[in-house]
Formats: C-alpha cells, structure tokens, sequence
C-alpha cells in the first residue's frame, strides 16, 4: 500500500490576538475560508469518530495526528464570521450575526471540548478518547443545530 | 476593534506515515479537502505575501503565526490526490496522476520552501521573511503552471 508522510504538529501556548477586520478582501473569501477550514477539520475529527465507532480499525498515532489537526483547525473558522459575511453559497443563519455571544460561546465550547480530546488522544488509549468524544461531537452538532441551515 | 484569539501551533517532529488509501469515503471527498487545505493554507500564505509586497503593515507575530499555519497545512493536501480522485469540480491536471513523481516533487519542494519562509518568520525580520518568501511562492506558482488548469 502507498503510505505518504504526513508531519503533524505539536500545540502550543502561544496564543495571538489578529484583528478580526482586515483578514478578507471580500466577504465572499470570508465565506470560502471558513468552510474550507471546517471541512478540514471535519474531515480529520470524522477520521477518529469512524474509529471510536468501529467502523474503521483503532490506530492510536493516526488518531492523535487528526486530533491534532482538528484542534488547530478549530481556532480558525470563527474569525471569518465578520460583520458582512452573511453572503453568498453559506449555510450560516442569520442569527450568528444577531446573536453574537452565543455563538461566540458555542464555539469556545467545541473548541474546549477538542483540546480535552487532543489531551485523550495522547494517551492513545481508545476508552479515553471515546471518554472525550462524545462531548466533542455533541458540540459540533449544537453548534449546526443552533447556527446552521440544514 | 474587535479582536478574536488565534490559538498557534509549533512545529513538532512528529513524522508518522498514514495510508493514503481509504482516508476518503468517496472521490469528491477528496477533492472537496484538498481544494481546502489550500484554500486555508493560501489565505495565510497571501496574508504574509501582502505584508512583503507592502500592501499590509508588517505585523511580525501575525507574520508568525500565518506562516506557521501554512506550514501545517502544506503537508494536508497531497494524501488527497489519491488515484481515481481525478473527478468532479476539480482544477487539477490529469497529468498529476501519469507523472506522480513530478508533482510529488514539486509538492515537496514548496514544503520545503514552506519550513524554511516558517524559520525566517520566527526571526521576526521582515528582510529575512522577504528572502524566504519569494522561493515558496514560485513553488507554489510552478506547481500550479504544471499541474493545475487556468
């Protein structure tokens, strides 16, 4: 079987503050921005979901590299919901916009709820990072309840 | 001005190797993540890129922390071009897939590029950014005359 290196990363505790303005362009970068970097992290968290479902093999050193990507691709999307933003191919409702602190809120929730599974993952034990999972995923999905159209 | 938190990431020497089989449940998927992690990955490319050209003030932690975020998303892309991923709204070329070994070099000569610009902006200075710039931007830009239509 072809194998491809991948180089994972290490998280850090640097933390940086970039002004929201000025970041896109146009809004409609904004928009492609985003869902860019929730399809990445998707794409990565939903890698070790197959694993803690069993519907793929566990593979503790895969999983904590998607782990660690999904938690760097976790800071990124949130800056990209600026005012004006609400344009264009975007399943975003409207009441990101109007409901700024909830929002903001459950956002900070799925990321620290993917920081603990990063921590879990680590361990490379699977009971731990089902443990973790679960509270993940239920983030993600309160998120898209609230904040996101169908 | 509102300011969000941008959580960073280092760089660790973590190199584990992945299957590049059976990371994609269906071809469009694959194509969906690589369109992606260049996306995400060229947006802070581009923002470090502005700050070179004089377009945007230089900002040394931003610099730092864009860079930083390309670095991890050079190394995403290039597991998703597996075969049979030469489907759908794609802009890649088919040569791709009848000269591996050419665009896998030319993948890896931007990653190297990258690590490089990524040490030059952990420095801080501009000068120094300015020179590791230009050599990771014209990999980025032979990779896409080669293998990515207009």
């Amino acid at each position: 079987m072809k194998r491809l290196s991948l180089v994972a990363l290490a998280a850090a505790a640097i933390v940086i503050t970039l002004p929201a303005a000025a970041q896109f362009a146009k809004p409609e970068e904004a928009v492609k921005y985003r869902q860019s970097a929730l399809t990445v992290m998707g794409t990565h968290f939903g890698r070790v979901g197959a694993m803690v479902q069993g519907k793929a093999p566990f593979d503790a050193a895969a999983a904590q590299a998607d782990i660690e990507i999904a938690t760097m691709m976790s800071t990124l999307p949130f800056t990209a919901f600026g005012p004006g933003t609400d344009v264009g191919k975007t399943g975003a409702k409207r009441v990101i916009w109007t409901e700024r602190a909830k929002f903001d809120a459950a956002a900070k929730k799925m990321q620290d709820e993917m920081v603990k599974l990063n921590a879990a993952a680590k361990t490379g034990n699977l009971e731990q990072i089902k443990t973790a999972f679960g509270p993940t995923a239920a983030a993600c999905k309160a998120c898209h309840d609230d904040f996101r159209n169908r």
